[in-house]
């Protein structure tokens, strides 16, 4: 488990996406940490990068990546400048992580793609973190094992509460949908061939001339047919869901329940089998919570009061367990230090 | 957001929970790392030391603290072993992070409270993880906010596939509904002050002299009656379920769906209001992923291939929403640097 | 299938309660009708009477049970009333179904089990309702298969939104605990042994000096240990769940959703495997519903025009499939008489 | 509630839908009866009529409805003898229950439809029994009362385990699809307008050269898109799902819960109010229950040792509410009458 060191990873971009990946990268992520960020704004690269220490600001992405202290580059600046901050991290062989879309057109994509065949290797990740989503990832997980037979059919909802201002009808295909592409070619494993788009009448709740909701039908060279409910002023929630049906099941994420499978008669999902399945993220949480703490020169969390009071009361139920009847707990005077504030 | 430098942490006790709390400080805990490890078994540390760049080994917990480059102790060992572990690191004012139990007993748990309070100041964060669950996380958020009136009754369900081998009666006390005890303290703020522990006849697949299943029920000093069940050898799964009753509604966790909440005549739950709040996990793992990959000197995820792929998609999905009709999409040849292995 | 001939039905008790039980023999039971309603108010036997053909009113239940069109007896009537009722019946030997409770105690009870022991067959049906209740019978019916192994543990729910005028601690017990007593015995096949009654501190809501809620622990001969939480002014709904823990798993109802088991590492419910199945109630109700529309003189329900509107649309179908891509549906005018007033 | 006498009915077609239709009314209707059972087989006929008293048997169908004692028609022969059934009927104006589909096709359905203009009322209901569905029901009732907003789209999925010999594609349109579409129009209150029927690879399930599933969108007049799944050979159940999509929330039945709707930050269902509610159909169950034991000269249902041993624990619950603690139970013996065989 000998790690490297920790990375050192330039931020192009310090809007919103990018501060918060800034923000990710000091407080969630362990072994990286952002040594650079770059802002076509200086006063913003500048806000950005004063937040964490030792961390220097820039305008000017090559630049950036010149410096001695970059190991990686994560792109979030708008879509129109990847194509430029791509480029100059091939030039020095920079690994990169991009935020979708990778660039704003099937033709700039190609030439990065020509660019990075050039290189003989690949460098880029693109940002489509839906791979990412612990119930994606069970589903894609769940059709690799073959239990419910070949793919067929995919069905998507993707809805977001309002959508804002200056949003048009191709934004719905471009920033939304181009999700459930994704997902559909990495869930099925196929390449999309034909995509029809349909017309429900617009919500009273849509902008002016936005055309919303949408209704898409892709096909795949897999034979498989999708189709993804787009509604981006639904007005209730953000809501993702999918569906797969296969030849012997369905398995269905984003109902609010775990992923949801039919099969063979019944409905329904699996439960854990012990407690490091069921509290893995508890164990972490808390470990990280008490490094935060105690580097803040803060002690928080459960105190040896609960740790005292606790054992009072297993005493108590171990005599009722061992002669029955009630059994009162009796706790010593709890002293100021652990009054809750 | 300038942060302190890395947490330096020794971990006493290399059993399964020590070595699993090494691994989570070194892969999953940002801004900590480990730098000895403690063990009365010298083979076990220096195992464990090993996987970590720069780990000591270590027999003497309080030898292990001495070391220059240790900032914080988390306490792994067995039970029996906390209270000089706990002490070793008062001599030191180091904080501490102590797995449950604190200590096996109350007239131990007293002793280390009174040493803590000498002190002057708390030094000790003990692991009942429970409280770092996001469901536990959100019905403590939800009581908090006074909608479901004062809780007045908690249900409790807690089952496991079958207990180890040596596992007895009280065991399913001071080890399992210990985490409940603690749960009801922490969710409704009060103190317990009476034990009753019942008997249903044992399952057939309880160990011999096990009594399992146990349901006990606690009462607290603000009236409320608590009840728990107790299942080790339940045989399907490990399942954790609470709901709390209150004056005005109920809210449950751990059924396979998220928090349940009944109020108003409606029982369901929430729907994420943005895709920062649905997918804040998916990016923290989309960006830990990739700089677990660069650091690992491999480049995974999402490829540019993908970025392309999906562009071409969305010029298809604009051109159909603008003139109707199926649209076929064209792709250039995949190169075999994107080849899928 | 050749069948008796209607069932006349003396009903006893024309209160809110039996004039439901006379709506229900006249609009919803096949093969009875109500020939007799009796009340000690003559106005109220009267006025429910008048509402079904040739029925007569009555203020004496012997003297209704003495009328020639009489083959069995309903009571209704408040619980203090039902033994004279009962022993009218015995003395004519006529079947009876009677509300519960049976009687308002046990001793009444043990009389009237005297007085059916001595006419030597039973002749009385006691209206526990629950074991009626589809969820309730599927629960039943999946414990009786063994599959999920021994019963150990029954978690009950109960609560309604808020108590009638008048109402008492006690009538939590007589009232509405009575039905988990009866579903106890019933699902487990097994006598209760004792009773504990745990006092939460009462909900604000709960009328002065009603100690509600109310958590229930029975015992039974069979070693099962039962809880029920009685809740009778929980202020957002009428809810009853109930939860067997079994040797090899779970099942639960009343939750909104279909009976939910646990078993071998999953949740969740079974599908239903045709079409019979699943719409069963909906077939019924489409020929009662034309029953009695027809019997009013009316038609109501899907016209022809809606045969023939599905019918044209069928057809477009099916040259889609044959031809591929969209094919227009064309209808004919739809005659003011189907108009949809 | 003064009601006409007893329907009786006509049954024509003695197959395995009229012979069930028969047993309906025998058994589950009340208010009517079968009088008439005609079918092209006369054996076939004469068996189903044997099945009840006093029914007589017809292979002509206008011979059976010239009978003294029938007041009205169930068309349940297939599909193409319909439209003489049906004119039959007219021709004694006679109402009439005709199963689906009303005729084979448009042109045949336009003659019915001329028919019945021409008797100047109107006297058919068709067979479309989803209409009759508790959960359809309660769909169409929430959407007329606008709470959700207007409809835009609806997504439907229809699942059968596997289809029976000699199903053609075309049959997947006409005898399954069939149900949305009528679904469709009645829900929404619109016409359908257009259909285009996509073909996904079909499963390997599926017989050879039936093109299984298929994925049906339908528009309607009032703009709303619709999509229906329709699978026949999924192997898992019958399963038949429909998701309204409306401005301002979406609502769901068929997953295996009660109708689930989402809207305003929230997914879930309503919680019944009282008793009469949510045990309607309960106390249906229950009296039908007695109703047809006694008739069959049996007594069955909880007894009166049941409503005794159930008074018993309410005096022992009552006494421990009143004075704490734990409360045994007596009973006295039971009397022999009350073993349960």
């Amino acid at each position: 488990m000998a790690r490297l060191e920790t990375l050192k990873v330039a931020v192009v971009g310090a809007g919103k996406m990018g501060a918060d990946h800034v923000r990710r990268i000091e407080e969630a992520v362990s072994g990286a940490r952002v040594s650079a960020v770059v802002d076509v704004d200086a006063e913003r690269a500048k806000a950005v990068a004063a937040r964490v220490e030792g961390c220097t600001a820039h305008t000017d992405p090559a630049a950036a990546m010149a410096a001695a202290d970059v190991d990686a580059v994560l792109v979030a600046s708008p879509g129109p400048a990847h194509e430029a901050a791509l480029l100059a991290a091939f030039a020095r062989d920079l690994p990169v992580l991009c935020e979708k879309p990778l660039t704003p057109d099937a033709a700039s994509a190609l030439r990065v793609m020509e660019a990075e065949r050039q290189l003989g290797h690949r460098r880029v990740q693109v940002g489509f973190m839906r791979r990412y989503d612990a119930e994606y990832m069970k589903l894609k997980s769940l059709l690799s094992t073959g239990q419910l037979g070949r793919p067929l059919m995919l069905h998507n909802r993707h809805r977001n509460v309002a959508s804002p201002p200056g949003w048009t009808s191709e934004m719905l295909i471009n920033d939304s949908v181009v999700h459930e592409m994704d997902v559909t070619r990495w869930l099925l494993g196929q390449e999309i061939t034909a995509v029809t788009v349909l017309r429900p009448a617009p919500s009273a709740n849509a902008p002016q001339a936005v055309q919303d909701p949408q209704f898409v039908v892709l096909e795949t060279d897999g034979g498989a047919i999708v189709d993804v409910e787009i509604f981006v002023n639904c007005g209730f929630g953000y809501q993702v869901q999918a569906e797969v049906v296969c030849e012997r099941g369905t398995a269905r994420i984003g109902d609010g329940q775990a992923m949801v499978t039919t099969m063979a008669g019944r409905w329904g999902g699996t439960i854990a089998q012990d407690f490091t399945d069921r509290f893995a993220d508890a164990y972490d949480r808390e470990v990280q919570a008490w490094a935060d703490a105690t580097r803040r020169g803060q002690v928080t969390g459960p105190s040896v009061w609960d740790g005292y009071a606790v054992a009072a009361v297993c005493e108590a139920g171990v005599r009722s367990l061992a002669e029955g009847g009630r059994v009162e707990v009796e706790l010593a005077r709890r002293p100021a230090l652990y009054d809750v504030s």
